[in-house]
């Protein structure tokens, strides 16, 4: 009926129909005038899509017979996969089983603390299409990977040998870069996580010269592929995973050989959010530490009873946590005063216990400036040697030096939530962590409305849309977080859309990392609650930032110390009015249906903001010298 | 010993000279190293007044000898004076007394009301000096009593036949303006109440020919004075309050005419706070409804027994309570939100009486647009004649509408508080309600830091300054919370100084007032806190200006109607460096003392920002064009 996952209106045409409740006619008829009461605002294609449907259900109702006697031979198949660790097997397995009541409380964790890396055995197998990879077609660019929000396409290279054993219909192409010619590149999708959003097929650069509906990347049934997917992925991930050291961090590309620390999880088909967390995770998940504001992130983030925060070979992976919506920047600033603290301790004590560790790089080690993926390498392999000397020491100080050195190794502490806590809820303590100058990174996941609440109107809703509390379109403009921000000086600001520029997006993320300050990523996150197809979603995103509504910008105060400055606008001038990227959006075409009028007017000024707040940003862009103040978190 | 109002050292001196508690000598010696220990980082000649002040002690030490009997004929005198009213006499009375554990709960008022205007029967007598106003110097100016933070300095003008009975030695002269030559004016002190902080005479623009020193109003012993004063007051007080109409509201030579609705606080003396809260209560104080934040301005706002906030003699004045510090915004709009229910009440109602009420100017009610106050005055004439209609009437509308009448005379929302309130605590609140669009005005007294629990750092707490938390300095800039508010585009925004320019303050408060939108005062407010001379507060805060640290701005979305740039700069260009404004107060200069190094480096920075922070300033003002985006007030 065109109305995929609504099935609300078939099941209740079934359902009065068939119980007598009221004659068939009078119900059907009530059915039709609720449809007009409650879709009319949407359009008359909505309303006629939901007749057809009381309809069509009325033509399609037959009996089914129910047989005395079960003669199936199929069994259920098992919660989860035999290979389970323990918990899965006896707490999570029990949970996902609909049998949590059975569960007695000595199997939970006594502390607090959850085993991550549980959403892998969940395999919900929803999706009805997913991915097919045309090794041939394919330009090895990273582009699928990078936007998929559950992590399910995963690249590798490695030298041809290791295909030996490979099962029948794995696939495989010589990797694209030259000068490796015996080196082999496999993208391996997870067929049964995978939701079948389709974002990889609309972001695949490559078309077919036959048909440019044809792609290197393609949505197939998954019924026909199934069987042959879950064979290669067995095989896939037995193939050795790429040494971080080898991969080109900062491109789009090389980010594809970095396994995700966060995987699988129960976010939305299509999920604006989770493409820019999993890369976090990609990037910095081995020595992250991370503060989730409650909010869509919060419950996918930690959704029990599966977790799809998880961990590297080294067990090495992101300590996360939830706190209140009204909190949680200070929670994640509690987070680096601890880290900072520990830090100290372990300096203190290495410094006292120099003399007794003959070959390890002491002085190395107190000064390494691990702001690149290569220097914090570089100091993780100089602790392990710490580790190892200090295992032959006696005495208490070797110990305690022991029991917080991995702090040696830079913390990467991430404040993460919506725009409800980092424009509304929180926005006080956000505030109040961007002044302390201390080094935190905060994502701003700005799906401009509370989702996960049902769609409530937050400050970062822009003038024109349609939310809860703002049922006639929100008269007032978008709070620009990104300009306040900024006022501070010393604090690193990023807007960006990764369906626009995803290698600024990879940017933005690494800058904001190794800038020893406090740093604000804000996140388009496109959202089910935005009303658009969720396989454009970074579509929308595209024309977000053409029409000049979202500009990308970089504003990073390490620049000044170059005499630049700070404020790079990424982003080129408008070549689309605003209203040709909100008119795909129900959210604010909705307003057409109901206050015909206020749509005029509200599209009008919304494309004034626009234009208005373009020329402030060319203007901050063009300017030669330093802005505000200068740098002060060398003196905290 | 040059250590005016601190008598710690002295007293304990006095103690183990006499106590035997230890060795006087041994005892001396402590205490001087104790003084050196504690007043170290103030400077030597703090150290080296203290060691005086203790030698002189010992020095002045003398025997007093305790008679058997008491012979005095001097009685207490009674707490409070006759004439006033039950409450006070019977409830404030014995609370000032000491004896409010004698109180029955039955005296307090049940409902939380609490009555206003008492402090005027407090008379705490605290000066020893006390101005002098001298009737042929003066030029009216009004500037005394615009600055004095207690409102003991009133001013009327009276046909001079009013003089008649006047007490011998009242002072009057004719009124300065042309063309009136049989109208008299007078300043009025009240001299117990008066606190002597000298501001009035700091202020005075006029000074001898023959002595600088001396000017038109000059501080004397308050002995001298104290009688005379005490009859001229009383004479005073009879003569006719001027008329509102009568007064030109936009100068400051008008406003001394305007009864403060806000009087002899328990502020400080010299509290750089409380004049700007008096001119508010000059102003719009008859139809004000005030949301006070936590802070000194709740303290000396509510201060039991007595209540500075007080009426006009039709009983009208501001309606004052004071909520939590972190949420005060958000009571505040709850003012609005309800005053803006009983108003479309009050309009509905009209609406449907309106038959009903010949000779009432139904439309001219309904449609008044009461910016100004002469608007304001006009409106308050036409709803008097409609009560005297509704007295006639009869039915529950009629009684209903009666209930709410007054509400069609536009009430007048405020919202103060301090930095500690509006940069920190408050600041998510702040942030949501100026975002709402809505007609509430915001008043900052910015004293830059937390002064009421005893000088901790805010958000305002400028770089350089010494506070708790910052003891080596603030190495933070202060949060530019003008330029924040003003991302915003709809909100009026100002920064003032009276001290500075007070007629810049007075339009800020008419501007923002009559701004149908949120709007914010940002009012630099000198304070104990900063280590300064109380009388030198206008002074600094006039280098704050002339330093360029503190620019004077206003940002009026209003004038964007007529394509004007929203932004004004009111202040002129740097004409002096940072430390000539800051050396002058303790604040900065004690990390001369502890630690010289810091001192230059953060002073040589906050030039730095005062330099780059103009710079940005200069280029908003001299736009041209609207910026952001357009008034969004008018779709709510």
């Amino acid at each position: 009926m065109g109305m995929a996952g609504r099935t609300n209106t078939i099941l209740q045409t079934g359902f009065f129909a068939l119980s007598g409740v009221l004659p068939r006619e009078q119900a059907i008829e009530k059915i039709k005038s609720a449809i007009e009461k409650t879709y009319g605002k949407k359009g008359p294609e909505v309303v006629e899509k939901n007749f057809r449907a009381v309809d069509e259900t009325l033509s399609h109702l037959y009996q089914v017979k129910v047989p005395d006697k079960a003669t199936s031979q199929i069994l259920h198949s098992p919660v989860v996969a035999a290979e389970a660790p323990d918990f899965v097997q006896n707490v999570t397995a029990l949970m996902m089983d609909g049998r949590g009541d059975q569960l007695p409380v000595s199997k939970l964790p006594c502390d607090g603390t959850y085993p991550t890396g549980t959403t892998k055995w969940e395999k919900r197998d929803i999706a009805q299409v997913i991915p097919e990879w045309d090794p041939q077609a394919c330009i090895q660019c990273g582009n699928c990977g990078f936007v998929c929000p559950h992590s399910v396409i995963r690249a590798k290279f490695y030298h041809q040998s290791h295909l030996k054993g490979a099962p029948e219909g794995f696939r495989s192409a010589p990797i694209s870069a030259r000068g490796f010619p015996e080196i082999q590149y496999t993208l391996q999708i997870y067929p049964e996580d995978c939701t079948g959003c389709e974002l990889c097929y609309e972001v695949c650069p490559v078309s077919s010269p036959n048909d440019d509906k044809v792609k290197a990347i393609n949505m197939r049934p998954k019924d026909n592929l199934l069987a042959q997917e879950k064979k290669s992925l067995n095989f896939f991930e037995k193939l050795p995973l790429n040494d971080r050291a080898r991969v080109d961090f900062s491109a789009v590309r090389g980010v594809q050989f970095l396994e995700p620390l966060f995987e699988f999880s129960g976010a939305c088909s299509g999920c604006g959010e989770t493409p820019y967390v999993r890369l976090l995770s990609q990037l910095f998940g081995d020595r992250a530490i991370i503060a989730n504001a409650t909010g869509c992130s919060s419950i996918y983030g930690g959704n029990l009873p599966t977790t799809p925060w998880t961990k590297n070979s080294d067990g090495r992976g992101p300590a996360w946590s939830n706190s209140l919506f009204e909190d949680n920047a200070e929670f994640g600033l509690g987070f680096r005063l601890t880290a900072d603290q520990h830090l100290a301790l372990a300096r203190r004590l290495l410094t006292e216990l120099c003399d007794e560790l003959p070959g390890v790089p002491v002085n190395e080690i107190l000064n390494a400036e691990q702001l690149t993926e290569s220097q914090i390498r570089q100091q993780r392999e100089r602790v392990a040697k710490l580790k190892v000397a200090l295992l032959s020491l006696s005495g208490e100080r070797a110990s305690s030096l022991l029991s917080v050195v991995d702090h040696l190794v830079r913390r990467s502490i991430w404040i993460v939530g919506g725009d409800g806590w980092a424009y509304d809820i929180g926005s006080g303590g956000l505030d109040h962590v961007l002044a302390s100058g201390r080094d935190v990174n905060v994502l701003v996941l700005d799906t401009e409305v509370y989702s996960n609440t049902g769609g409530q109107s937050s400050k970062a809703t822009p003038l024109g849309a349609v939310a809860k509390f703002a049922a006639a379109g929100k008269p007032i403009g978008k709070k620009d977080l990104a300009l306040q921000a900024i006022s501070y000086g010393n604090v690193y600001v990023a807007r960006i859309a990764m369906g626009a520029n995803p290698q600024q997006s990879l940017l933005a993320f690494r800058e904001a990392e190794a800038y020893r300050g406090p740093s604000l990523i804000l996140a388009y996150s496109n959202c089910i609650a935005h009303g658009i197809p969720m396989n454009k979603g970074l579509t929308q995103q595209e024309l977000a930032v053409k029409s000049g509504y979202w500009p990308l910008i970089r504003y990073n105060p390490a620049l000044r110390r170059a005499d630049k400055n700070p404020f790079v606008l990424d982003s080129a001038r408008p070549r689309i009015s605003f209203r040709e990227y909100a008119e795909n959006e129900l959210r604010y075409r909705m307003l057409q249906q109901t206050h015909p009028e206020q749509f005029e007017t509200l599209q009008a000024m919304a494309q004034q903001i626009v234009n208005q707040k373009w020329k402030v940003y060319e203007e901050m862009a063009s300017q030669s010298g330093a802005q505000f103040h200068p740098d002060a978190f060398g003196l905290d």
